[in-house]
Parts: C-alpha cells; sequence; structure tokens
C-alpha cells in the first residue's frame, strides 16, 4: 500500500512536540513532506528540525506542488475552518486540532462538505486514547456500568491561565477555558453517552480572576487583554432523559493546581476517570475496583493511527465530522446561555 | 419576660431527639406544654418520657386547651402546609421542620399568611448553624471571599435510601433525595447568594437504583414501593448572572458512603465547607487556609434558639418564610424541568 | 415447636461471654435449663447472673434432673470427649468448643457415635461467621475464584501467650499455639477446598521463647511450667494437588502484635481475607476489588444458630463432626512429624 | 599478582548488563580476553561494545585461543552443566550464572569435579551481597538473632511471566519460578541455617494461570507453548528441627506486582529482611528496630569480587560449588515431590 | 504495718480526680481521714463523695483532732510554703502539689526543714511514672544512651491559657507557662542529668498574645487581668557543660494544639520521649528503635505510691524536697533573668 | 553600562558548582577574567572548564594583570580574611563565601575597611534568597507576623561530618557545626529581628561522636583529626527582650538525615520556615496557612545578582559586611561562652 502524502499546517508547539513526532512512528503509513506557516522561518526550522523536505508560507503553493492526501491543521482555533475548507477543496483528508471551529456553523458546514466530498475530517481530542477511556469503554460492553444516565465533567485549572500564545484573545480563539479545556472532557461525556444532540442547554461564564490579575501557574497573563472567560459551568440533557454537567476553569479558587476528571453513572456501576475506579455491586456487596497496572500510552500516537485508520476505512475512535459539528453545537449553546 | 407556650405536632424521631432536647435547654425562654400526634399513646409516651405536661390526638383540643404561642411542626412534608396555616390561624408562631411543604404553591400561601399576620414562620435548616457556616459568613463579611458566583453544592449517599418512616412515599413526601438532602445545601447556596429568585431551572431526576434494589447501607428499601427519585441534579442561574450547581442522592454509584459538601467560588476567594478550607492568595502567593479548631455546637440548639430570637423580633439567621417559599419554588422547578 | 432444653457444662469466660449470651438471644428456639461445672461455686453464680434455673456439680444429677436436648461443652479440650460421649450416650446434641479433642481417635469415636445415634454433634468454628468468611464463599459461588489451589494461612501472635487459664499446660490442652489459633484458620482453609484429607502431613513446633519467658502481650506466663509450643507450622498437601501452608504462633519475634489471615489462591481470582480483598482480572485488566461496607456480625449468635440449624434438620454452614474428626487428625499429623 | 584472564560463554542480557560491567570494574584483578556465543554475530558485537578483544562461536577455539584462566557462564540453564565440566577440565575457575543446573546430579558432579581438580566453582546468588543480607549477617555475629529456627521465604510475581528469552522453556531451563526466583530467596534462606541438607522436602507445583493466559506485567507470553510451573510451594525441615517454608511465583493471584521477602526467626530477635527490620526485645520491652540509611550497593560487582576472592583463596561468601549442588538437590526433592 | 493516716488541704480538682483517687486504691497503706479547705462546703462535698469521715475550714482544728502521719497538699502555689512547713512542723510526711512554692527561698527552707525533721517532703511531678520515662531511665541504665549532654524540653500549648482558676494571676501561682507547664519537663530534664545545679541560666519571659487576648482552645481568658507570661524560653548550662534548652508556652503562635516533649542526646544514643524512640547505632548502622507496646499506667498512682514509699524509707523516685529546691532555684533565676 | 571584571580566588567545589555558574548566567554584568588558587593546575582546569581566560597561582600577578573590579573569595575560613583586605586595597569589590572570618576582630576589620574604602564587601548567604525566606519577609511587610519575639533555629545533621575537605580542621575553619551548618541559620534570624547585637550570648559545644568515630552519612571522617564542635547549642537575647535559640550538628542522636528550620514566632502570627507554613487567627478562628506553589528559585544566582546590586549601590538584601560583623561576633561569643 502506497504511504499517504501528509503536510502539516501551523508550526507551533503542538505541531513540533505532538503531530510530527506521531506521524513519524507511523512511517510505514504516512509520508510528512511539507510545513506550511505565515512565518516561513519558522516552518523552515521545524522542517529542518524533523527532516522534513519541504516548507511554504502560503498553502497555494503548498497544494501545488505537493498535492498531498491528507493535511493536519495545528493553527489558531479561527483558522481551522477556511484551512480545512480548503484542504477538502483539494481532496484531502484532514486531521485538526480541538477545538473544530469557533462557531457551530462553521463546523457543521465542514462537516457537511467532508461527507459530500467522502473525505475523512477528524478532531485530535487525544484524551480518548488513554488508557482509562480504553477501560472504561470495556466496562461499557462488558456490561460493568449498565445504562449511563449522568456524568459530571470537569477540567479546572487554579490559575492556569496560559502565559504565551493566543490563549486570551477571543477573536482568534473563539473563546477560553470552555474552548481549550472544557472541549476535552465535554468530548468524552458526550461519546459515554452515544454523542446525543442534547435538548437544553444553560450555562454561564466568568471572567473575574483573569480580569484582576495575580498569581500565574502557567506563566504570566496580562488582565488588561484579557478577553475570554476564565471559567465556563453548563448543564446539559439529552431526550433520553440523561444529563451531563460541565465545568472548565483557567482560573477558580480551587484548591488543586490542576483537576481534570469525568465520574460517569450507570445504573450498575459508576466510574471515577482519573485516576480510574470502578464503583458497584459485586457478590451481593457493594464494591470498589481499582486497576493498579493500567499502561502508560503515548495518546497522541494512538489518535493520529485512529485517523489514519478512519482515512484508510478502518474502524476508529477518533473523534468525527459530526461529532465534531454537535460538539460545536453545544459549546456555541452554552455561551449563548451565559450571555442571554 | 413571659416564657412562651410550646406545643409540637408530631411524635416522630426528630422530635424526640432534636426539638424536645432542644426546647428543653431553653426553659428560661419557652416552655413545652404538649404533645400533639395522631396517635395519642406515641404522643402520651414522648410526652412523659421528657416531662411534657399534656398530649392530644387533635390538634382542635390542642388549641383549645393549651392555646400555645408557638407550634413546632414534625410530621411528614404533607402535612407542613395545613398544619402551619392552621397553627397560624391561631395566632401561633411556627418553627417547621424541612423541607417547607411538597408544593411551591403552599409555601408561598404560608409565607402570605405568616406576613399577613405578623407572625414567625421559620423552618428547621440546621446546616446554617454549623460552625463551618458561621466562619463561611464571617470570611465573607471579612471581605476574605469577595463577591460570590459560583457554588457547587452536593449532598450524595451511595446507597443511602433510608430503610424506616415514609421517604420512599411521594403522595407523603413530596419527593425523594432532592426534597430530604439536596434542599439542605440549596438552603446554603441560596444563602450565600443573598437568596435570590433564580432565572433559569433545569435539572433532571432518576429512579434506577432505587427500583431496582440492592445492598442498603440505611436499611433495607423495598424496590417495589419506590415512588420517589434516588438522584436529582440540577442547574440554577440568577439575573445578576450567578450560579448554583445542584446534586442530591439516596442512591449513586459513587466511592463515598455519603458525601455533602459546598464548594463556594469568590472573585478573592473560594471555599471548601466540609470540612471548611480557604483557597486564596496571601502575601502575593497563592495561599490554603485551615481552621483546625472549630467548635463543634449543637446545631438543633443553635436553631432552635435562632427561631426563639426571630419570634422576640431580634437579629436571627434561621430560615424564613420568604426563603421557604423560593427554596420550595426552586424545587418545584427542578422536578417540573426533570419531568418536561 | 418446642423450645430445646440447652445445658452447659463449663462455667468459664467462653460459657459466660459467648455461648450464654448466644442461646439467650435465640429464646424462641432454646431454653437453657442448667449450668455444670465441677466448681459449683461458680456454677451457680454463673447461672444465676444470666437466669438460668439449676445449677450442679455433676453431670450425672443433671442429666437425671433436666433431661436435656442439647448440650453446651466449654471445659479444657482434654474433657471434651468423655463429656461429648457421654452426652449423646444420654441422646442429646452437643455444641462442643473447639479443638474437637485431644486424639483423632477421640474425635474420630465422637464422628461415629454422633453418625451411629443420628445427633448432632458440632464444633464451635465462628470465624465461619464472619462477614469476610461469607463474602469469601459467596465469591467461590458466583465463579470469582475458579478453583482454589493453594491455601496460606496464618494466627499469629508476637507475644500471646495467654497469662490465665490452661493454655500452656499440654496434659489438659493437647497442645500450644496450634490447638488454640492455628485451627481456627486450618478449619477455614479446608472449608475453602471441600474438607478434604491430605495425602502428605510435614510440619514443626517449637517453644523457645515460651520456654525463656519475657515481655507478655496477654499477661505474663511462667516459662518454668510452659508444656506446649509457641509455634507451630506445616504444609499439606492433598490428593486434588491442592495444598495449604499453615503457621500458628503464641509467640514469635515478628512486628505485629497479632495477624490473622488467609491468603487463598484460585484459578480466576485470589483473595485475603482479613481484611477482605479480591484479586483478579476485571475487563481485561488485572483488578483488586475492595467492599468497604461489610456487615458486623455477631458471630457467636450466628454459630449458634448454625448448630440449631443443623440439629432441626436444616442446611447450616457449622463445623461438623466428621470435619472435626479430619481437623483433629491433620493437627495430630502435624504434632507427630514435628516429633518425627 | 598478575591479572587472570577471563573468557564469557553466552552474550545475552545478563553478560552485558550485569557480568562484562562487573569484571571491567576489576580491571585491576581480572582481564576479559573473549565472549563465545554460538551466534558469532552477537559474540562480536557485544565484544565490540565493551572492548573485549576476542569473540568466538565454540568454545574448542576459544580455550585453545585463549587460554583463560576463569569462565564466567551466561547461557540457560542446561547448558551449565556441559559449559562448566568442559572449563574445569581446562582448569579454569567457573563463575556459573543461576541456578547451578537442571537436575541434581549434574550440580553434585560438578561440584565433584571442582574439587577433585582444586578449582573455584561459584554460582552468581547476588542477593547475598545486598546491604540487607550483610546486615543480617551481622546481626546473627552480635548476638542480635539468637538460633534462627524458621523461614519463611518468597519471591512471588502477580503475572511475572517472562516475555522474552526461554523462561517458559522447560527443556532449556529445567522449571519455572523455582528454578528462576525461587532459588534466589531459598539460597538465602540456606545459608542463614548454615546450608543444611533437608530430612523432609515435601512442595506443590501448579501452571494455571501460565496455561490460561492473560494480561501480562513483564512481557506477554504464549500460553500454548508454556511448559514449566507458574508456582512453586514448599515446606522443607532439617536434622536440627529448623524448617523453611518456601513460595515462588510466576503468575498467582495476589495484591502486589512483585513481592520478595524473607521472614527470619531466631531465638531472641526475628527478623524481615526487604525492607530490612528487626524485632526484638530491648530494655525490657518489645523493640522494632529499622536502619534508615542502608548503602546501596552494586549487587553484581561485589559478587563477581566476593567470586575473585573464592579464586584467589580468600574468605568469600560467594555461592559455593557444594552449595550449589545441596540447592539444586533441595529444587529437584521439591519437584519430585510435587510430581508424586 | 498500721495505716499511715492522711489529710488533704485543697478541695478542688486536683484533689478529687487525683490524689483522692490514688490514695483510696492504696488503702493498704493509707487512710484518709480528712479534708481541709477554706470553704468548708466544699471540703464536705468532697469528703462525702469519696467517703473521707472529717471535713475542716481551718488546718488547726484539722490538726488537733485527726493527728494525720502525712499531708497532702492541694492548694495555690503561694500557699504550699506556709502550709507545708506547718505540717512539718506537725510531724508529718508532706506530698506537695507541683511546682514546689513561689520563691527560690521557700523551697530552700521547705527542704531544710524537712532535713532537720527526717520527714519526707515530695512534690508530685507524675510524668516521672510514665512508660516512657521509665524506659529512659531503663535505657541510661542498660547503656544504650551513654553520657547525655544535652537535653530539648518544651511544653507548648497554642491557646492552651486556661479560663479557670488562678492560672493568670501572679500573686496566688509566681509565674505563667514556666510555672505550671514548664516545671514538669525541667523536672526531667534535670532528673536525666542528676539534678545538677545549673552554672548559668538565661531566660525570656513574653505576654503578648495573653495581655492581647484571642480565641482559646481552653476556655476564655481575661486579657485585662491576664498577669504572667504566656511563653517562656531558657537555656540552661551545668558545671560538666551538659546544657538545657527550655521552652513553655500558654499561647505561641505554632501549629500544634499541644506539644510536650523531650529530646535527650546522649553519647551513644539519643531519645525522644513522647513518644518515646531510640536513635543510635546497631549492627554498624545507624538504627531508630520504637517501642510499640509501652503499658498505660495509672501515673497519679504509681506517684503516690512512690510517696509512700519514700515515707518508708524504701527507694522512691519521687521528687524528693531537695530536688524541689534545686528546681525553684532554677524557675527563679530564669525570671530573673528575663527581668534583668 | 561596562561589564565589571571579576576574578575568583579558590578553585574548588563551591567556585565550580555555584559562583561561576552564576556569574555566567549574569554575563550581561559581570565578565569573569581569572581564576586564583595555589594549585595552578586546579585553577587552570577550573578556568578551562567554564572558558575563562586567565588562570593564576598568585594574587599578585592576577591583580597586576587583570585589574579586576570585583573579586569572589572560595577559599577556606582561614583565608577570607587576608584575602578579602588585600582585595579591599586593590580597590575591589569582594563577594566572601561564608562565614566572614575565623575572628570577630578580623569580620569588624573587613567591614571597617570596606566602609572606609566605600567598597562592597558582602557574604554569600543564599538562603536569603530562597522563596520561603522571600514570603517570611512578605509576610512581616504585610503585617500578618506582627513584631517577632522569638525565633528557634536549628540546622541539624544526624551524621553529617563531610568527609572531604577541611571541615573538621580547627586551624583552618574556625569551627564546626556552628561555623559551616549554624551561621546559615543565624543570619536569617538576626535578619528577621533587624540584625541586633544580642546583649547576653551562653552557649555550649561538645563533639563526642567525632572524636568517637561510626557510621558516615556524608563520606567517612577520622574521629583522630577530628579538631572542631560536632554539636553547638546557644540561646541569644536582645536589648528589645527578643531571643534567639540556636542549634547546629555536624553528628547528633537524632532522626532525621538533616533537618533545617526556622520556627519564627510574632505576636500576630508565628512562621514555619522551611516548609513554609503560617500559624495565625483569621475570620476570628486559629488558622493554618500553607502556600502550595512557592517558585523554585536559584538561590546562588539571585545571592549574586543581589551582590551586583549592592555593587552597584541598587537595594539588595545581600548580607553586609556589617552584618557578617555583627554575626562573627555572635558566633565568637557563642564560643567563648562554650569555653568558659
Amino acid at each position: 500500500m502506497p504511504l499517504l502524502k501528509a503536510v502539516l499546517i501551523g508550526a507551533g508547539h503542538i505541531a513540533d512536540s505532538n503531530h510530527i513526532p506521531a506521524l513519524k512512528q507511523l512511517s510505514d503509513r504516512v509520508d510528512v513532506v511539507a510545513v506550511c506557516s505565515r512565518d516561513l522561518i519558522k516552518a523552515r526550522a521545524l522542517a529542518d528540525k524533523h527532516g522534513i523536505p519541504s516548507a511554504f508560507d502560503n498553502t497555494t503553493d503548498m497544494y501545488r506542488q505537493c498535492a498531498p492526501d491528507l493535511v493536519v491543521i495545528c493553527t489558531p482555533n479561527n483558522l481551522h475552518f477556511p484551512q480545512a475548507m480548503e484542504a477538502m477543496e483539494h481532496g484531502c483528508h484532514v486531521f485538526c486540532e480541538k477545538p473544530p471551529a469557533i462557531s457551530a456553523q462553521n463546523a457543521r458546514d465542514m462537516a457537511n462538505l467532508a461527507a459530500q466530498k467522502g473525505l475523512t475530517l477528524a478532531y485530535n481530542f487525544q484524551l480518548r486514547q488513554t488508557s482509562e477511556w480504553s477501560l472504561l469503554t470495556r466496562c461499557q460492553t462488558d456490561g460493568l456500568m449498565g445504562d449511563i444516565y449522568h456524568i459530571k465533567a470537569h477540567f479546572l485549572r487554579r490559575r492556569g491561565i496560559p502565559g504565551w500564545g493566543y490563549f486570551t484573545d477571543k477573536s482568534m480563539q473563539g473563546g477560553g477555558a470552555l474552548m481549550d479545556l472544557g472541549v476535552h472532557v465535554l468530548d468524552l461525556a458526550l461519546c459515554a453517552l452515544g454523542y446525543p444532540v442534547p435538548d437544553q442547554v444553560v450555562g454561564s461564564t466568568y471572567d473575574f480572576i483573569g480580569r484582576a490579575g495575580g498569581k500565574g501557574l502557567m506563566g504570566t497573563w496580562d488582565p488588561a487583554t484579557f478577553g475570554v472567560e476564565d471559567a465556563a459551568m453548563a448543564y446539559l440533557t439529552f431526550p433520553d432523559k440523561t444529563s451531563i454537567m460541565l465545568s472548565a476553569s483557567f482560573a477558580l479558587n480551587t484548591q488543586a493546581d490542576i483537576d481534570r476528571n469525568l465520574e460517569i453513572f450507570g445504573r450498575k456501576g459508576g466510574a471515577n476517570l482519573f485516576p480510574f475506579a470502578l464503583h458497584t455491586e459485586l457478590a451481593g456487596e457493594l464494591a470498589d475496583v481499582h486497576f493498579p497496572y493500567l499502561e502508560e500510552v503515548d495518546i497522541q500516537l494512538k489518535n493520529t493511527a485512529a485517523f489514519l485508520d478512519a482515512c484508510a476505512g478502518k474502524p476508529s475512535n477518533v473523534c468525527t465530522a459530526e461529532q465534531g459539528a454537535i460538539l460545536q453545537e453545544v459549546v456555541e449553546r452554552i455561551y449563548q446561555s451565559a450571555a442571554s
């Protein structure tokens, strides 16, 4: 089977430390031929570092010269939509960083185009590849959970406003803690329920700490230009009466530096995801089950491989274009509820 | 100052172990003159046990013979409304067990009558008297919290469906985990925000475990007659954009036997209520403050005293008739949302 | 159904604190009519303390006057045999303290007579009634263990040579740590395997610390009259290739004051008994299962009830006469191996 | 003093990571001149990696060309015997990996030839060089233990069947968990007692988990070709009435991933080896002694040096040919007992 | 041997809960015949409670009517001197509460009179009877400590200003934390060194928290009348170059509610007293020795018995009149140093 | 601004691992031009390792050829005085390792010359740059401590006599544990009080363990040449009645390998330095404040920068010449008290 030709758009940290190493480890399936960035010097440097032949500062040249089979998009959120659409217009599969886009309509259009073109568009929610998530899925399959009816999902940082990049710029990122952190656990929660579209969405967003400034645990941020929410909370209900409680924060007056977890409640058993524990009844008694030897996995490598599986038409648990559109709609409805 | 004459309606556990001992310790302010119960034998036994002169099996005789100044209502939830209305019609102050009633309209009528008659009607939410709540209030007053904008409140039992009484009978109790447990932490959460009326209320209720049966940690329940929710979750938003996340359960597949807490997030500091901790910035650093020597208090005694203060027109932090009406409305809106 | 008439032989601690309270709680099934002891004053005092009508200093009078249905034997080990035989000759069921006897032949004769007379002879191994053992049994039944092939059983005290009674007198007790402590865990281990008769038995006994003296944690013992083993270890193999490792000590230079446990290894899962934990594979991963809410049970009450069930021909997990004979044979073979 | 000329037979992991680095650090006493392996490429690569001059694919050439003074044998267990015999026939001292051989007779023949030739034959039981074992020995010498009379020794893995090499091939290894792991703790236990020959040996072996397959913690094994025991238990008694309980497993349904320990019981004190603790009486009280600052030692380096000491006729605690023969006999008797 | 006739002066808590119960348990050696207090009602009530025949409100009558053999003094510190002198003038042995007196001269005079009269005067420092202190003494005797050269002694409370009695009244108590708490650990420290008279004494006292008020953990104190030190620190050196560091507080901004300990440093070993641990070298390694099973003792009973032993001329470790005089001199020199 | 020219005197570990790396990181402010050591080979090697141009074996040549602006002195304690004096005579600022000197007079002369010449002489007490000390200072400034009145400072090693260098040579080092370790915590304690000159100084020194030998945790020392104190304790009082308790040891029979801490007691709050905790009253309750996210800092880099700030006339918290003279006087008075 011939190798797929891949290009990356965006030459930042996530390309350098996540996507390129994963693609390189999958060199029996994919050949990385170019890096494209508005900043040619960055693109060139990254290409050289990883032994990638070409570097471009515009996609036009890149598509013409490389004719890639697939495109990995690692740019700010507001560029996901135009770049993914352009890539699909060139007949490329697309592996796009999360979140899908900065509006629900964009994500919907992206999904529609992918469907129309018969292309694979997928989003890089790597937590789906953790040992904990694999185990949760296995517990569901093996009937240890029973039907799931409620999920509490949170991804909270005490003072983790990133001090670099565009994370506090709403026009580029589309939002703050919810867009950057909340989507990870929201994606998992939706997965556990079968990715339904919610009935009701109610939510709140706050920016008090972000706009006041203070001690930073992930670099220092500028309160004056802080334009996104530092915390978002929401409640989702679904047609089958299941529900999700969601919390995400860049900054919140809580104890732990960082706290990321899902509590998943089913009729037979409940699970705590990080660290994994199963709470159920066994042998007629309430039982707590721990799994002490879960494997450490390279979640980016597994997710990139899952994307390649999807491109090849094989079963894959990568986040699909359709799921991305649903998730983006949920995010937008949370922001709308908070603003109303 | 002459002693107030008090009577109790209801001769169950809560009268015996909570209200009567508290009233007896406050014998310089109140004189317990009668116990009234549909079951005269129970009423008589309880009166004798505590040295209370009279016992009745109907309120008509009781009001005629005793002419009480105040009435303590310790009956099933569905009786709170008729008994409180009757008491106020007799010109009595009323100290009523929680929850206020089984419908919002009842609680509203009760509040209106109290206002109209100039009587004190109060509800026995004793957690307001814990050292932890006093300290939270003091932290708010001392400016250690800043404006509070979000609260996570939960009161969860893993398998704590009470195996006695009417707890699983909807017609008598009006509901399950939310009515019995959730109202305690909801009352505190509303207090922390100034008892506003919510804008939006969305919620869910479940009864899977209750109807399936299983291991009980508070006696054994009968799945066949289980008629209430075993879990309720809700999200409340308020006109000033503050919000509350609420969870309550009699049964849920979680780890702890029982878990009751409020996490209260303010602009300057956040607090964890049980056990109490304050998370803030101090001397330019993120700081966690613990208070190792909080006093053990008799919360029933303090709450009964607070009710007597209210009767006497003194400042009091007891749950007022108006607050009870708001809380009951919230509860009803949660049930309505869950049913819709 | 008429009440069974019960008498106790022996008026010591075990009668006073274990058997009589249990029998009294079972007053709907059994009526305790007499206590018999060589020391009439002790017998009288014990009978009075518990409201038992008669006291005797010889069994002849007792049998003649009381005509009991069942006899509970609470005397030193060397008396179990003659007293049980006499009781059965009088047509009585017998509930005998552990160990069955001080020789294998005695225990075999006792079992034979019980079988011949169609009477219930049972031994008071109460650990069979612990929540942990019930759970182990349930795990076996539910297929969570798989076939069990090896058991490590121990009951070790660091310096727990009893400073009272006849525990160090070989002629009365027949042995030391193995007779007093080891038999408890040996009985459970044999139960878990189906009470097979071993192929090979090899063992060792020691008395170095007992004869040297030292710090006592259960009273002070006299090294000069110390006549039993302070420690016994053994290995048992069975025809189906299963095996048991057994250790018991009154005194051993180990860390814990007291350490009593069984580790039970099966093909599918292994269990640790005290505290209970199950080690197995679940959902494709190695799993440790804990049961945090095991019930506290009155093991004497349950064991006495189990004996009464056996007398009534109902299913019962009490230690039978036949099992007692097998266990006593194992004990004797351990002593023989150690002495050879 | 001239340097001894050393050669290694076997070019696997143990040669590469243990023996050669140790020999190289002892370059003032020994000169490594060759590596010999059936696979010349492996031999050459290993020699080059460590700067060793010669590589051979047969011992004949090697002995002729190198005339070594000592041979280090790092091959599968079944080759220890022929290679050690050949080496001694060439007048070489032999440092042989554990276990000594795959039959008791082989190990006996090896010891006899060493004695006859006046050569040093020793086995690489490196745990003798741990700080814990040195301390145990010192405690014995200083009289803190008193005479030792019982030892519990175990080396248990929960799912540690090696997924590489020949560990599950009975013809090459001679056995499984006992041959690979059990011998380490058995050697120490025998040392503590003065390396006596046992009176009685009874044991059991199992292979249920190995043949059923499952989760592996040390690579994945093939249940179909699993030909050794996954667990072995044994009891040894000695002419002076001392005894040893031994357990070893590649796979057992227990909690810890790996658990290796000796509990050593003496008349005055008892010791736990890993981690080291002494349990005794001091100042008239029961005392637990911990030694918080034991030195980390390079046990291979110390054991190789001990072998060289033995070659030079100096005092040494390396495992001797005679001890190896006794140990191998014990192992064989355990297998025989298990098979009978 | 005839019983000694004892009387108590002082009818407060320490008499009621410590001295009388101890004396009553020693009824084979001593007969308590009277209680004497300025407040006859209190004296009478206490006497009745414990079955003591007589009660007095003046010592004159008491001595005349009772002719006691020994007197137990349980009054405020300033009365120890006159009452002890009077008792000895009446030929009585004296068992006096700590501290000996409120001035060094008083304590010296008391010791002199005792010596002159040949009477036993002793002080009730009960910590000398703890298992920990007995063990320390035994470790010294057994040579496990070596010569002791430095001791750190402290008795610190965070907010433990007693809210009752005369503890903050300097005229009655002579001082605060040092007089009440510090003397306990100072007495032990001096004992460990052989009760030498110090060369140099330098110290400091503070009263900032006591005079400022605040949260109380042992009742509430009145800052306005707070007349003693809330903290005292001192350093003592002795002619043989040994030294003591001493700290005592009623109130200090430290973490623990209460912290009482001695660290005792010797040439061979060091000991921590509460909880007891020995730090030494054993078997060539640094060793920490713990004694997990120290006996719980009734230290008042043992100290009263030790006093009676002293009266009978038997060996006794009770604090002697001479030791009390030395201790009181040290206390006075600390206060003088602090004031200079 | 032109770069300052720096030279180092002394080519040992502290120069190599602390001073040169710090100076190199500050290359925008300082240029290291030479290393000077009596041993030219060492000087040359160190210079080459760090890319420093010149190496000298005498200061005369060094001053003539390099004309440095500042000198860093990293030699044994007895050379600090002559080398610092010479440096200042050459008009150089001096950054001198701690302690300042081996006599109070030397340190006083050094301070006087610095003042007279208008040069910066500073000592390298880097603990002043720890996050903990910065936070303590900030707490003082923010009024969280109140006036500080007592400090307990200790720096204790159990068996940490350095096995290398001159640490046990009194003529070169001037002393032992106090000179090497005690000065660090003494400097901080004096800082917290404003660096007052004490009223009274009383102290003790010991050398029992050092002269006896034993297990070493920082290399092995020679008891025969051990010429310094292995432990020193002292008490200091100041004109304003504040006080310091000081302990330092190379060897002491205590539990922890190493224990370094200051407990600082103020009127409002007390602080524990390592790890940092604040103990105070907040919201009317006793409160313990922890700061979980203190920054890890390069304390040598910060201290060298602070020295350069001082040279440039900027505010700096480096230990000044005057403070060094006071500290050295305290050390000398402790030794004098111990010797008297």
